[in-house]
């Protein structure tokens, strides 16, 4: 939520020569994204993103996520698009940061999310790892099983800071995790953080999906799991079924969960609220004391993976097993 | 720059409905304004601001600069228009704050400003001045000459903590000032903040002035003065004539200053400098430590106010007196 770099008039419209996009008309830096700055431009030509990637992006992944966009887009998933300059290139530098204008999507994230974002998402999830079986290019996810425990070592000393008794119950479920990680579930592009502000509507339409820097080749499955713990449990943290049924409902209608993949979703979800939990965790004990930017709390994601934990079958998310909705 | 108040989505439809403003298409959280949430909205019909009036700014006081707004646009001085509900009235009340939409102005601000931009407001300022001369309602300066002993008040026994002898410094200046602050010099409409930030340009162009919640009736060569330490500075806080002369010279083609203002305005000056000075100290000894947002330097307005103590004559700026443009 924050400009970490400015940017003056006069770069931004040397970096902009080599795009078509028209004359700068204005640019904000805007208050999304909590790991880049961000700047909705406007120009002759309309409405663009300027994104400046800060920490955690690497520079070397930028090809594979710009090249996603591009790709899926051209598959009729409605998601950003960015620009090439006349010569062809994506990502210039900008403020010695790497820089890339993407199309700006309208549309407005839902900060209570309900029933019909739930299925909206669940569709458009589906309807997004269907267009990427064919992309060419693979990135490994660096917070996939693997990364985990790299972010627990972090975290480990101050976690009882956070709650008592923390470190204990994550080190024993982390231990569960990488014991039984399933390793032969359909992979393909998952999103990876599709949470409710990386998803535009429009009314009750869907009207995009944004923000792909985590994107990378995973199980598809953990991408529904990702959702699951994002998009179905109330702001009291109750698990809403209603909620998970719709988004599994229209997931499946485009894209059918396999007995396997069903089977392990419940798991899945364990693992994925583990993920965000360890990120925010090792966030929260980094932010200085005093600060006015508070981070997330990792104490949400405990609480919905103890709920992970308490779910045997996927009937316990409101759908039937094996294909058959509910 | 922060958003500290986000809205929903539903919320926001609701409160724009008695609007004629087209259908909500996107808003987006502007890092722009320290002390009001800033959304940039695109409805079918155009782009607007939507204002929510966070601490500093009194809800009383938002008809005055509402009405201003709207006097100043419709004599020509090219700024922001308050839209109004079909029933006619201008503010409403969103997630508990006065909120306030306005059409949105294009243009980029200058973060290097050169002579050109220097010409720019001058002229620009000169415009509003008369513009506003004919302006029917009042509102006087919280933060002239009688406000800043509170201000000082508030800060002295921290003062030295952020330079040694600062105290002693403020107070002796602050006295001078209080003795000799000019009582007889044309007053009226002043914008009283008008930094870079809050001046836009498309090209070299100016197209607009922002951001009048500091707006009031004062003695309208302060707003000048105000201007001359907040453009006329190199970012090694060297006081640049040329861009000194640029402003007065375009000032004084649309609003020649009298003798008495040019006589006064080294004074001026001092005050002006006095006025940011105080509001940053005080601001800056209220931030937490560790916070991750700085507060502006102080600093920066002692080193400009030492230099308006070295002024003499507005020759000092680079223009000849008694309104012969240099």
């Amino acid at each position: 939520m924050a400009v970490y770099t400015d940017v003056a008039a006069d770069d931004l419209a040397a970096f902009l020569a080599p795009y078509d996009l028209g004359d700068l008309l204005s640019y904000k830096g805007i208050a999304e994204g909590v790991e880049n700055t961000n700047f909705l431009l406007h120009t002759t030509r309309g409405s663009f993103i300027l994104t400046l990637y800060e920490k955690r992006v690497a520079e070397d992944d930028l090809p594979y996520f710009l090249a996603l966009m591009a790709h899926l887009a051209a598959r009729g998933v409605s998601c950003p698009q960015p620009a090439k300059t006349r010569d062809g290139t994506i990502c210039g530098t900008l403020s010695g940061r790497p820089a890339v204008v993407i199309n700006f999507l309208e549309g407005v994230w839902p900060r209570r999310p309900g029933v019909v974002h739930c299925a909206g998402v669940g569709e458009a999830l589906a309807r997004m790892h269907l267009a990427g079986l064919d992309f060419p290019h693979y990135r490994s996810n660096p917070l996939s099983v693997g990364g985990w425990r790299p972010l627990f070592n972090m975290a480990a000393s101050r976690a009882d800071e956070i709650q008592p008794g923390l470190r204990d119950f994550i080190a024993a479920e982390l231990a569960h995790l990488e014991g039984c990680w399933p390793q032969q579930l359909p992979t393909g592009v998952i999103h990876a953080d599709l949470f409710p502000d990386n998803v535009f509507f429009i009314g009750d339409t869907l009207s995009g999906l944004i923000d792909f820097p985590f994107a990378c080749n995973d199980i598809l499955a953990y991408d529904v799991a990702i959702c699951l713990n994002a998009w179905c449990f109330e702001p009291d943290l109750a698990f809403n079924a209603t909620k998970a049924r719709a988004l599994l409902s229209a997931y499946q209608r485009a894209r059918p969960l396999s007995e396997a993949e069903q089977a392990a979703l419940p798991l899945l979800a364990r693992g994925a609220a583990m993920r965000f939990l360890l990120t925010r965790l090792v966030d929260y004990l980094d932010v200085p004391e005093g600060a006015l930017v508070k981070p997330k709390d990792p104490l949400e994601y405990v609480r919905k993976l103890r709920f992970q934990q308490t779910v045997a079958t996927i009937r316990d998310y409101g759908v039937e097993a094996a294909g058959a909705v509910a």
